[in-house]
Formats: C-alpha cells, structure tokens, sequence
C-alpha cells in the first residue's frame, strides 16, 4: 500500500520574491475628508532612519488616504514649528516621560502634534495616527498619551535556512532559501507590517538550530543579516537569532559545550562579537536547550541558570538578552509510566531556580505547561517565579488550531491567559502584570508569538489568519484591547468599511475559537491529532506514544488525575488555584478533564453527563461552522474576488474537516462507552 | 512540539558501489573430498554468456570449496567427451525433454554430466550442484531429472531513481542512484545471487513509476539498461520495467493515454521498439494501473483488458509479456462508508473481465485480497479466473512484517498460499496449480516478490531476511520443497557447517512467523499499525481513515461480517471454502476476525474467550521472541563477529518491540472491553 501525505505543507513556491499583498496595510481612498487637511505637511525635529520611516509612512498613507503628496521637512528648532496651519510636527527627544516607546498625540492649535521620547514613539505615534484616521477618527479625540504595556514585544520565526518553516502553514520562508538569508522588498515589507502593530524584536531563524543554521552567529551571512538588521532598524525592531548550544563545538572545534568551562566561555565571548558590532539593533538571542533532543547544560551537569548566564555574560556588555526557552521536558516518556506527568515539567525543572538567572536573562514560557493545545490551564511558572524575568509565548501559527486552513482567531484565547489570576500577590498578579513587568518590577520582560507568516500571497495562507498577526501585535502593545476592538480594526483596515463586512467577520472571528475547541478534542484533554503534522483527528493518535500527552481512555472514564491524590500538579499553583483546580465541582468545565479522570456519567453543570457534552458539543461545533460558511457568502460581491474565494475554498474545507472531527471523536467514545446520543445522531 | 521519525529508513550510504558481502554464495571450504575429483575438470558443447557464467560459478566454487584451479574447454564433439575421468560435462540442445529450463544430473561412467535443452537449465543444474556438494551431497545421488515448476519465476524492485526504496530496508537502490541508473560489481553480484536460486525474470523499477521513471522506456537510458540487460541475460534473467500508463501524454506529448486511440496505440508500438531491439533478453513489462492513484484505463471508461491489450499488442512482436497488477481498490474511501469492502475490490475488478485478455497479458494477483498482511485469507481471484493468465505475487520486503528488523521467516506462509485449494476443479486446483499454468494449461504464469534487497553491505538488512529472498526464489522453483528444508539448505550455505547452527536457526526460522503473528494484529485482522511507515502498533491507526482498512471495534465486539449477510466478500469463493468461511463455527480460526464479527466472551475451540485469546496470544509471542533471542545467544563464538551481533542487535530491538505490540494491543482491548486478563497480567 502506497501512501503519500496528502496535505502539502511548506509547498516549494520559486524564489521568495514572488508577490505579496498589503495586508492592513492596504490603504482604501477614506472619506475622513476632516483628516485630510492634516495630510498635507509633516515637520520633524530629528532624522534618523526610524524618524524617516515614520514620514514615509505619513507619505504613503497621504497619497493613498488622499491622493496627497506630503510635504515633509526638517525643523529642528521648536519655535519655527508652524502651529497656525494644519499639519503633523514630530517632536522627539524632550520629553523624558515618554521614555520607553511611549508617545503623545495632542491637537496643538491647528497643529497635529506626535511627541516622543524615542524614535520607536515616534513611528508608533504615526501608525495610531493613520490607523485612527481610516477608522474615522475626528481630530478632536488625539489627545492621547500611550505606552506599549511590554517591554518586548517579539515574534519567534521557526524558519529554516533551506527554506522551510517548521509548523508553517503559508508557504516558505522568506529570511532562508537554499541554505542563505534572502533580503528583498519582501523583508521590507514585513518590517513595515508588524512595526505597524508595535512589534519590536523578531527572532527570524527557527529555536531547532541544526546544520547551517548554526553558522548564523559566523561571518558567514554577515553581510545579509546586516542588512536585514538595518531594514529592521529602521521600522524600531532588533533582530534576534536563535543559537545552537553546541556551537563551541560544531563551530569552535572544542571539545565541550560546558558552561563553566572556561574556554567555552571565552569562546561564546568573542563569537558574539561580530554580530552586536556588526549589526547596531541586534538584540541577542533565543535558546531552545536541553528541550526535544537539542544539546543544552544538562550534559554537563549543569543547570538552566548555568546555562544561561554564560551566555548572558558574552552578550552584556552589548546590552544583549537571552531568551531562554523553558519548553524542557522528557519526550522519550514510556506511555505505560503511570508516575510522569509532562504538565508537571517546566515549572520541576525551573522553579527551583528562581533568582539564579542573570539580569540581561528572560525565560520564555509557553502560555500552557503543555504545548499549544487549543485550551490549556496557564502554566504554573507564572506566579511560580519572583525574582526571575519572564516572558510568555503564545503560538499564532495554528499548529493545533487548525493550522490555517481553519479559522481560528486566538485573541480572545490570549486575553484569557493575560488575565489569568496567579496569586502570586494580592494585586497585579494577572499573566500579563508579570510579563510586563508590573508585578516584580522586571525591565526585561514582555511577549512573543511564534509567527504565522510565509511567503504566501497572503502572508497568512488563510486571509483570516492574518488577524492573530495583526491581534497578537495591538494586544502586546495594549492588552486592555478587547477581542472584538481588534477583529474590528483589523476588518477595517484589511477590507475597507463595507457594509456588513465588519459585522459578519468579526461574527465568524468570534465564532471560531470556540467552535474549533467544541468539535476538536473536549473539556481541555487536547492531543487527540494526527501525530507528527498534527493535522485532522486522531484520538489514540499520541496514546500510546513517547510524548507524555496521554488521555487514558476507557470504558468507563477519561483523564488523568492531575490534584494532590494524582499527578500532583495541582500544587503547582498558589491559592486559592489549587483549591479551585482540585475537585472537578470546583474545576472550571472547560478544563475538567485536563485536571481530573472523569466517568462519562459525571453531570456537568448543564446537567448534561459527560458523554452527551461530548456528542452535543461536537455537533454544535460543526453548526457553528455552517453558520461562519453562510456568513462568509453573504459578503459575496462585497469583497475583492481573490481574497473572497481564497477564504470561502477554506471555510468549506473546514465545514468538511470538522464533520471529521465530529465523527471521529464521536464514534470513538460510542464505540468505547456504548452510550448512545439521547438525540439520536448518527454515530459510526 | 517538534517530532521527527525516528525510524530511518533508506539511509544514504553513498554511492551503490560500496562494499558487499556474499550471502549464501559465501563458500566455506568443504569436506565434502568424495566430490573433490569433479571440481577439476569441466567440459561443455556451446559457449554463450549463461554457460560461461555456469563454467566461471563452476571455477569459483572449485577455488572455494577446494582450492582448486579447474581445467575448462570447449568439447562440441559428444563423441570427445573422456567418460573416463573424473570430471563435469555440461550437454545442452540434445534433450528435447529437457525444454522449459529443465536439467539433469547423471553420473556417466566417471563423469558427471549435466544435460539440459537450453542454457539456462545448465545453470540451474550448475548451481543445483555446487550446492548438494556443499550440503555434502554423495556423487551416487546425482540421479535426477529437475524442472523449475513455475514459468516466471520474478522479482519485483520498488525501487526508485532517486535511490530511495520503496518499502526498502536494506538501504538504497543499487539499480539507481541521483536520477541515473547505475551498473557495476553490485549488479553482476546480484545476479548471480538470484539466479543461484532459480530467479529468471526482474523488473528493476518501482510500479510506481513518475518522474524521470517515466523515460525509462526512452533512450535516454538505454546503455545502461543494456548493460544490466547483459549482465541478466548471463545468468538466465529477463530483465523487465515497469511503465507508466500516462506516458503517451507525459512523454509522446498527446492529449490523450486513450487505449482504443489509434495515436496512442500507435506511439506504445513505436515506443517500445528500443528496449527489444537494444536489449535481447528484455521481457516485458510490469503495469500498475488505476490503483493508488496511478493513471489508468479507467480515465478513458475503458476496461483493464482494453488496456492490458493494447500493451500486448505491442509486446507481441517481441515475445514481450505485459505484466497487470490487480491491486486496484477505492484508496479514497470514507470510514463511514460501511458497505463497501476493500476485500472485494480485486474480484469486483478483474472477474468478469476472466477471457478477455491477451494470451501475453498476465495478470499479477497479491496472495491476498488487502496488502500483504501477516494473515490473510487467499484473493478469490486464485479460482476465480479460468480463461486468464495469472500469476501470484507475494512480498518478501517485510512492509507489514517488521520491517527486516524483526525475523519473519515467509516460507511458511508461502507454502500455505501455494497449497490452498481453490476447488475451481476438482482435482489440480491450488493457487500453486493455477499460478504454474497447471490447472488450465497457461504458459505464461508464475510467481513475483516484491524484493527485501538494499544496498546494505548484507543485501536484506536483517541477516536473516536473506532466508527470505533465498528461500523465495528456491519455492518458485521448487514448490514441493518443504520450509525446513529450505532453511537448512540457506543456513548452511550462509553460516556453514557447524554444530548447533543449522539446529537453533531453523528453530527461530520456524518460529518467527507464528511468534509476529501472536504479538501484533489478532486473527487475521490486520492494519493495527502505524500510518504511512507501517512500523510498530497502532490499534485504530487505520480505522478513521480512507483506506478501507477496518476493525470497527466497539466495546462488546470486533470485526466486519464479510459473509452473504455482510459484504458478501465470501461468495467470491468455489464452494465449500465459502461455507467453511460463512459460519464462525467453521472458519478456521487464525482468520476469524477477517471474516466476522464476534464478540469478546466468544468461546474460541480452545476454550478461552476472544478476548483471553487476545491477551494470551500476544504473551506467548513475547516468550516466543525471548526463546529466539536465547537460542541466537548460543550460537555466540560460532559465528563470524560481524553478522552475529548484527542479528543480535536486530532481536534485542525485536525483544522490546514485541513487548510494545503486546502492551499496546492488550491495554487497548482491556481499556475498551473493561475485561481484565485472567491470569492477572499488567495491562496499562
């Protein structure tokens, strides 16, 4: 029997030149004709290059905006700034309370004015401002004086140098091909799209650093990484690598990776060199170590802190980060060790190294202590950490979400998790007080996303997928943005103010979260995929694997007893957590079964069992669907033709996809339980 | 998450030129001094290419076996031949009873004499004894009359121009290598290994041909292809291809692979002119059609036999045979689809189409009616087709019988397929019958493997899957040869004469295809493994999916009624094996589970449940494996270094995987019956 993998990912496109759309950037004419008159001239008292972008932004969106060519100039003394006639002046450098990214946009007599602390406030000012005048803004409402709430605010590219992207859905990469980097328009203008939405760091090589990719940190590509550092420079963004911890020795020729070693040391001291000398905005680099078969500090006997401070020692005097991942766990698991529990891994081998880690250190943590599953609890290092930096790591790459090919807006999944309350204090204690650094003060802090992009047309593959492009970014800039003020600027931006176009997407964007988790695996067990791709349903798909993801399935019940009498993971959290995590009456349903064994019996607190939730929700999900695809064709002839077809051959994929779903997860518990559906459905 | 397969196969060993070892053609020096005298003189009446090579084996086996240098020439004269010495003499052309590749060995006053129509029989008696000399055959016994008893006896190569195997283990191609195809020391090696067992026809390429494949047939590679062609030809090979049915489009440029269009038929006439003409001993070639999604008559609404035919029809000048693949199945099947039934796909195909093939068609039938399962019952084409030229193919490539990582002797198996009786007569009604044109008197049938070789230094991987191919080759010559049999003679050529060798190796021969029967899918039915790589457990691995595969377990019973009240896949059956197979009283049991459904409490003839069956049987194959493990252990300081910890290292993994198999099947059927074992065994 011959099988080929039917889904193609990572489809071989040609060069990484090919076309591209505008996303969000794709200005419509606006009829804010009282914005107009503003459009006509900008002024600015500093011209560096992200300065020069700002204007060119203004320029750009002026002659699509309003048909105008801009005038721009210099004014670097304050009084010759003319306040009498409409215009925007950029003011940066004098007000220190503004420091950190912030800016100020005030109507000074007939002038718009954007103030600044740094540059970066200055282009962001200008992108709030352009986006606010196509979302219809009056002038009178720009008296707003806005900081980024994270420090950083990243995307992770799990791009590799032949071209592929692990877990990408969109096409190849458009940083590698054939074994280089590529710069091109392309590189452009990306920079110019998520700068757009405040992204400030990009990590544009995958954190599995094997082959050439571990010669990124050589001068072999030098000379291209230099001008995408200068491409990024110019829209505030620092270029981060990701590094192989094995350097010293697949590079060095040495002997050891060993992090106390004192040749290893001195070696990563002087490699690192090159590139904060060569490339001004690098910003230092992401570890992936000791994490799925990757080298790390484990072979040596050394800790995580170990580890990470050696190399945070090379990087410090070029005030470089490392960002170290702490996606550790044992992924050779005997599926019949009853005693190990992959959720219980971050936070056992973290935890204890709270205060260990170097200043210029940032340990980024997945938002669940799984792996992007489509619900997870939060992970118990958040809260579980007092005097360590961190950073959360969201996926917007749906690898378990449908990996573009369903739409699955994920913004109202992250607001959850930025809101999670940790108990860690009595105030300030969310996900998001601490990754900002609120919590403990920590200046070295924030948010990244592994990203969703490829060389696709589209960017995103789905058109809609774009929207956890865009969301991911408001929402790291702003997290009290709510889901929906997202979807809808995103609407607006990306498909012009249509009628019913905003109302029915945003309808579909909202539906889909939900949806996805309702005909996919239930109540927060996650895993039930196809191994490997991860595409489509598999219930016993990772059953009896070496993964650590087990739901234990039988006759009678499902789940593993992760409380105090179990697994124990529950003591994982701070109270009131734990207690409430504990029973399943006290449990929050949608995370019943990550936290408990559970007979299918059980009453919910419909009052449904937990056999009829699962045959109900599944079917509801697969509605849910029907109505998004029946949304989708109402805007028929209200779109442009190419993104219209492009989403609707989606969305009936995925009305298809999840009766798959539906029907496997439905017809494998019948089959195991025989309980029939009360309502009669039919099951296989 | 980021997985890899673990499992490498078709590892890059660099180019096919690399090291080889002998396998059964490794001559240990004999004892065997009464034949010593023979070896010294050879004499023979023609010298074409297969009597050179019969003379050149002859003079390699007298240097091995006895170190002698033997004295050849050329004695065309009968009346020159010296009867008075000790000697071999090989006769061709005189016995017309000695046609269809027959020899005889008599002992002619002093002389041994090998008589024999044609040449290939001379290389047939050549190999016959050096082999009965090395097994320590007396001269006196040298009294026989041998005829192959089937016509084609062929190997199949999945082998593909890339270098990759198909379903290979043994590394890669050593017929292709980077697009090209390759010839070298490998090629003439490989010769002379199969044609010592009797092999007279290869198709060199995989039957699913794409790509550069597709011209094969062209010039393009036509000196290379003779070469090979030659190299065959010296030991009594036909050297066959395997072509694309949509060449007429991909290669000739027409719009059309139509077989009743004239332009079509026309081009195929044409086309395979070259491969005749340039190579004598080209024999045909081998179809894989409408099947897993190779082109086809189908496209045309035409039937197989319109378009076996036409490639007949321009074979038939040439004496060239088209070979037709029967694997032709609906691979895109819903699960939930509970009618129709892979098992009756072949007969539902080909049976009524029995008559309407060309005498030059042959059609090529799976033992079975899925894919090469470790049981199955016999295709009902095997019977059912009276008017039409078959042949049966089996796999020695152990795709769904570990691999060539664990030892799975098929000969057993074989035997049973050759020796099941059809009751399409009454008398000489065997599959072995059928396919050796002895039931209705074809000319043109016979049996094909799918081949176990690689470029592996061992040529199967495994040590002991070259029992396999060895013992494959030996059954298609000579069905009556019993299993045992067959192993002796293998493991005495392979490992030589030693104490306890023959002894233990039969035993774990003997014992390893009941043993992977025990641990891995129940009764007969099948496909409880891995998607795709087809290696290791997975219950349900198949069972959601489109390959009609199923064993829709639920919690009281297991399998799909295939009888006249299910699918009616039985009726394709002569009476009374369609009785025998309609009841599950009366059907044997090793396949109960492919043909009905039944429930676990079912008393089996044993006494046990289904279930307790289940459990015991997948303990008892794990004890199996032990004993094998055990039984190799001993033969540690008998055997050379290298092979016995090669095989070592093979069982060890066998060991642990058994246990896998065991553990994963039994904690499945327990966690869905919710019947626990009776003797109190863990289950997970």
């Amino acid at each position: 029997m011959e099988e080929e993998v039917v889904l193609t990912f990572n489809i071989k496109k040609g060069d990484g030149t090919m076309g591209f759309e505008k996303a969000w950037l794709n200005y419509y004419k606006s009829d804010n004709l009282a914005m107009r008159d503003y459009f006509t001239v900008v002024t600015y008292n500093k011209d560096d290059s992200i300065v020069k972008s700002a204007v060119l932004e203004l320029t750009t969106a002026a002659k699509e905006l309003f048909s105008i060519d801009i005038e721009s100039s210099l004014c670097d003394m304050k009084s010759d700034v003319d306040k009498t006639r409409k215009g925007i002046h950029f003011q940066i450098g004098d007000n220190k309370d503004l420091e950190n990214e912030g800016y100020r946009i005030s109507l000074a007599d007939e002038m718009l004015l954007i103030e600044a602390y740094t540059s970066n406030g200055i282009l962001y000012g200008t992108f709030d401002l352009i986006r606010s005048t196509i979302l219809g803004a009056d002038v009178h409402s720009f008296n707003r004086t806005i900081f980024p709430k994270n420090p950083l605010r990243m995307l992770n590219h799990w791009d590799n140098m032949d071209g592929s992207i692990e877990r990408g859905y969109s096409g190849n990469s458009f940083f590698f091909e054939h074994g280089e980097v590529i710069v091109n328009e392309r590189t452009k203008a990306y920079a110019r799209l998520v700068s757009s939405v405040g992204i400030n760091a990009v990590v544009i090589n995958n954190v599995n650093v094997r082959g050439t990719a571990t010669n990124l940190i050589t001068n072999r590509y030098i000379d291209k990484l230099k001008q995408i550092g200068e491409i990024f420079a110019s829209y505030g963004i620092k270029l981060y690598l990701s590094l192989n911890f094995a350097a010293p020795m697949e590079l060095g020729g040495l002997t050891s990776a060993d992090p106390l070693d004192e040749e290893v040391r001195l070696w990563w001291k002087k490699e690192v060199q090159l590139l904060f000398k060569e490339i001004p905005s690098f910003g230092g680099f992401l570890v992936k170590a000791d994490s799925e078969g990757r080298p790390g500090p484990f072979t040596y006997q050394r800790t995580h802190a170990e580890g990470a401070n050696m190399l945070a020692e090379a990087v410090k005097p070029y005030g470089g980060l490392i960002i170290w991942r702490c996606f550790v766990y044992n992924c050779k698991q005997d599926w019949r060790d009853m005693k190990t529990d992959r959720a219980r891994a971050s936070f056992d081998n973290f935890q204890s190294l709270d205060g260990d880690f170097a200043e210029n250190v940032i340990l980024q943590v997945k938002n669940g202590p799984m792996d992007f599953q489509v619900r997870e609890p939060i992970s118990p290092l958040f809260g579980g950490m007092k005097k360590t930096n961190l950073m959360l790591e969201v996926q917007i790459a749906q690898e378990y979400t449908g990996q573009q090919r369903h739409v699955c807006y994920l913004i109202p999944m992250f607001k959850e998790i930025l809101k999670f309350r940790t108990y860690c204090k009595e105030e300030n204690d969310t996900v998001f007080d601490i990754v900002s650094g609120n919590t403990y003060g920590n200046k070295n802090a924030g948010m990244a996303a592994v990203a969703n992009t490829g060389n696709d047309d589209n960017w995103t593959g789905h058109d809609l997928a774009a929207a956890n492009l865009y969301g991911y970014g408001r929402l790291s800039f702003d997290p009290d943005l709510t889901s929906e003020e997202i979807a809808k600027e995103w609407i607006t931006l990306t498909f012009g103010m249509k009628e019913h176009v905003i109302d029915y997407i945003s309808k579909i964007l909202m539906m889909s979260w939900p949806a996805y988790e309702k005909y996919t695996s239930p109540l927060g067990i996650g895993w039930m995929v196809n191994p490997s791709h991860h595409y489509g349903p598999n219930v016993d798909g990772y059953e009896y694997d070496r993964w650590g993801t087990y739901h234990k399935a039988d006759h009678t019940a499902i789940g593993v007893d992760r409380t105090k009498n179990g697994t124990g993971y529950t003591t994982q959290y701070h109270q009131p957590n734990q207690e409430l995590y504990g029973t399943p009456e006290t449990c929050p349903e949608e995370l019943l079964l990550f936290f408990h064994r559970i007979p299918y019996t059980y009453q919910l607190k419909t009052g449904k069992t937990l056999i009829q939730h699962i045959y109900d929700s599944h079917f509801e999900g697969v509605e849910d669907v029907e109505e998004m695809v029946k949304l989708w064709e109402e805007l028929k002839g209200k779109l442009e033709e190419v993104p219209y077809h492009r989403v609707l051959h989606r969305l009936q994929e995925q009305l298809e996809h999840s009766k798959e779903w539906r029907d496997v997860i439905c017809s494998y518990f019948y089959r195991k339980t025989a309980i029939g559906d009360k309502k009669g459905r039919e099951l296989y």
